[in-house]
């Protein structure tokens, strides 16, 4: 971990914070290429390229209601009961997220508002293989689900033995998702986005990939909708010397598991509660954990502390790292949740760690990341609706600002948006 | 105009919708050359690329205070009023838009929530020549304003006397808007996005433009956010009988007038009231159009009239064509409303024509066309705020849950993840 204060980084962070870019064009070229393939042969380019890339001969690749009950069978009860207690809380935060459609008259005979209705067909990726993660299933179908789309279309590689994942198949059933199709990569983006013969096309693309799965999103991006381009996550922990050293260790290497570009992160006021976390990490990575040589290089190459003078330069280059997560190890959080600038979630107090929000607070953990917290949210309901403008004027209504309309409309030129004012009240042109 | 029964049209829909698409790659091809030069050259790029363009030397790409004022000079005090009414109804609606932070206690101890917070700079693309329209500078940037936005750096090209329209300039300081680049094309996308000596870099760039201007935005969406790529527009108005067809098919040429490959369409449960709309389409043109030939060019290559023989098949209908505008022209049209299932703006009753949403009622005119309001929004001041999830568990709420959060951990994989939690309640490992 690279320990620097806050006037030696300020200047430099952007450099810091920065990681690799995998090369974008070869890669372009590649999930073009697989793309106008399944836009040419359909079922047969997703069964094709199965083949080549998951290694295995798949021949239905909608998942039957058997394969859903054998799901149940091969998994482990306590997982299960784990993953529908996850669902509740999932669903019931979402609810409250759920915008309703909403009008007002601002003057007699006006009437505005904002019409809300769901997408009425949603594809969402789930990675597959290491990362076919049930939590992830959960928290991006749950929120279509809440929003009510009607046909939700999930899609995820399968093994070499062809089958998915039970615990996905499991998540799945339980957030309300039937329509499953074992397919993954680029392939499962174009079909979404383009249709086969057996996976009608969507409206809308969510969910987390590798860099193929990102780079056909980013192409179909416009014939359909997509969520965020999620890159790799960060952990922003910021404390004053209060917290304990070793629960801070232990939440930076959580995140640090996740892989080698992992970015896990402390922002502190004490430069002795620095060492003592950097000492920590290092005492945890070498004790036991199961995915040691992933934490330790995400630790190495992409870990930092920031020392910082006071609570105002933390919160500043917090704001600026924008990380997915960011922990307030702080005595009373809650006081500072207006500080807080920009990040994908924020977590109060030293019993709120990360993980509590991975797997079963409620909110999303579909969260931005790279820094995208400047500009984006966590996946929601809101991703999954869409609002239609309502206006209604009466006559008198309109016949008060039908003068003004004409005059902008004169002004740009564009004299038949006048004559549609004008024509209601008979000045015949 | 072309005319077609409900069921003749249906099986055709997508093929009749569909307009050309540009040459994409060789757009591309030029648009990544344009981002590059900016981001190497900066300014000096700007410069280079507005004389190439746009014709004209511009030695200080950002607009002085005083070319604000000479614009208010310049400007027929008629339209500045209209602009300023505009403004206010805009302004109005855009408040009633705007999300505000809230918490709530799912059980004693445990908080969760959703943070607002506006995104801190963002870039509005406006474009020039004959389409600078003030009505774009005010439902683009007045959003922002409203949503909070700190910056908001507009962009638009000078003419080819290296000036901006006045009455462009005169919107803009109305709506609250004085950072202003005298930069247009895929150059203003690139200054936007990766900032130059002149421009600081934004979160997000909004706004509509050229093929270039939209390939440009596409581009660099990942690294910015971006609002909708616009396409070409349209107008769908679903009637019955009842309404007067003089005013209808001024309606469909207000749209009709604005490119070639916009799309006016007529849906009626009444063929002659539709023999009756078509005629006086023919006759408006030949009468009396700034824009005839425009206008013609669209009624005759996308002008549509779907017969339907009934109200069922004509919302079905609507939906699948999913329009920018859906003017309802039915007696009691609100009663319908829920009916509306795809639309970006939804105009009820025969005294509330596009134009009347296009300048001036308050809800945005910048709207998904070309059927992405199947997926999208109209522009809002939620474009311009993002979300965090708020998270915070005491001791005993976390405790309660423990076993689950670590039960999802071990299946997943992510021994560190479990490890977060365990540590807190002192089973060292």
């Amino acid at each position: 971990m690279q320990k620097l204060t806050y006037r030696d980084s300020i200047g430099q962070l952007d450099r810091l914070l920065k990681r690799n870019e995998a090369d974008q064009q070869s890669t372009r070229d590649g999930v073009l290429a697989i793309i106008d393939r399944v836009k040419a042969e359909g079922d047969a380019a997703l069964r094709a390229l199965t083949a080549q890339f998951d290694g295995c001969t798949v021949t239905n690749l909608k998942v039957s209601a058997e394969e859903i009950d054998e799901a149940f069978a091969a998994a482990d009860p306590k997982l299960v009961t784990a993953i529908e207690k996850a669902a509740d809380n999932i669903r019931a935060f979402h609810k409250k997220q759920l915008e309703t459609t909403w009008t007002y008259e601002p003057a007699p005979g006006i009437t505005l508002g904002q019409h809300i209705t769901p997408i009425e067909r949603v594809g969402v990726y789930v990675p597959g293989g290491k990362a076919a993660y049930p939590s992830t299933v959960l928290m991006d179908t749950i929120p279509a689900v809440v929003a009510g789309v009607s046909a939700i279309a999930m899609v995820t590689p399968p093994g070499e033995d062809g089958k998915i994942n039970p615990n996905i198949l499991c998540a799945a059933k339980i957030a309300g998702v039937s329509e499953i199709y074992k397919v993954g990569g680029a392939q499962a983006i174009a079909a979404l986005a383009y249709g086969t013969e057996t996976i009608a096309p969507v409206h809308k693309i969510v969910g987390p990939g590798n860099i193929f799965v990102a780079t056909a999103k980013k192409e179909v991006f416009g014939k359909v909708a997509i969520d965020m381009i999620a890159g790799p996550s960060e952990v922003l922990v910021l404390c004053d010397g209060s917290a304990d050293p070793e629960w801070i260790a232990a939440d930076l290497l959580s995140q640090a598991e996740h892989d080698e570009m992992a970015m896990p992160i402390l922002v502190t006021t004490d430069d002795a509660f620095a060492d003592a976390v950097i000492d920590e990490v290092y005492r945890q990575i070498k004790a036991d954990l199961r995915r040691k040589a992933i934490a330790k290089s995400a630790v190495d190459h992409f870990g930092f502390v920031f020392v910082c003078d006071d609570l105002d330069e933390a919160f500043e280059l917090a704001g600026r790292v924008a990380p997915e997560h960011m922990e307030l190890a702080l005595p009373d959080a809650k006081a500072y949740l207006d500080r807080v600038q920009n990040a994908g979630a924020i977590f109060l107090g030293s019993y709120s760690p990360e993980p509590l929000g991975d797997y079963f607070a409620g909110p999303n953990h579909t969260l931005p990341t790279s820094g995208t917290a400047k500009f984006s949210s966590p996946l929601g309901t809101y991703d999954f609706i869409k609002r239609s403008s309502i206006i209604e004027y009466g006559e008198a209504n309109l016949r008060a600002v039908a003068d003004d309309i004409v005059t902008f409309a004169e002004a740009e030129g564009l004299d038949a948006h006048a004559k549609s004012i004008e024509r209601r009240f008979r000045k015949k042109v």
